[in-house]
């Protein structure tokens, strides 16, 4: 549990971070609802296809995010996420298979929380559960506005 | 109230809307809110570099999301967004400008609501917070999906 809350510890930092809406205690209150995860260096979290029920928050090391082409075999990376972010939160939402591919350029250390859990937290602390979604939000929200950055330059 | 009544009800269709995690009963309690807009056909709703304080959820038509592109006054449009879908949702969590330039090719109803409106429902009813959170993570997360597919297209 101690790791667990240095992990929430490092989350916290970064004006994008999914958890930038809580304070400490209000980490402590939900620590319950998630578990740490590490990825090595060259692992694979998920692949596009891949069953999906839970989503992880980074708290340490960064993600590759990769999308199939129409050329077989080839990926595009189509983001790095770095501490704070949040990757999977279709996961918990919707139960169709993961969009893309997430690998670990470098070591990694995750906070992941299940579709199970995330709905106990939200039902039974649904004043963190927005804190919480708020975080999450502006996570995604910020990388859709990075992602149409991109587009804008292509042309 | 009745009209409102009526845009609540068109953008619960979708099994992306922001609004699909909430049922009639709900919308009735956290009507008090959103307010209706009308947008006419070519009007625009913000350009990139506004201020921003408030978020829009689409009950009827489309609009367009444009970004400038590195040449002054051109835009490219990097994305089409129909009933249901979420514009704007940085403005209810971050004082930053608008990052996108949204028109309306067409004519759209939108139902707003604005930061403050917004922070008193998640105050006074945080369980409805919840469902309106989800539903509108749903809607970016997607968002989010449909600009990686377009990113992968360009590789």
């Amino acid at each position: 549990m101690n790791k667990l809350h240095d992990e929430f510890g490092a989350c916290m930092i970064g004006e994008n971070s999914a958890f930038r809406f809580l304070c400490g205690e209000n980490m402590d209150e939900i620590s319950e609802f998630f578990e740490s995860k590490t990825v090595q260096s060259g692992e694979v979290l998920w692949k596009e296809g891949d069953p999906s029920d839970y989503m992880a928050i980074i708290s340490s090391g960064k993600l590759e995010i990769k999308k199939q082409t129409e050329i077989e075999d080839k990926h595009v990376i189509v983001g790095i996420y770095s501490s704070g972010a949040v990757v999977g939160a279709l996961g918990i939402l919707d139960g169709r298979p993961r969009a893309v591919t997430v690998s670990a350029p470098e070591d990694v250390s995750l906070i992941i929380v299940t579709r199970e859990n995330f709905s106990k937290l939200t039902k039974t602390k649904p004043e963190l559960g927005v804190k919480l979604l708020e975080g999450m939000l502006l996570s995604v929200s910020m990388r859709l506005r990075y992602s149409y950055e991109r587009l804008a330059k292509f042309f």
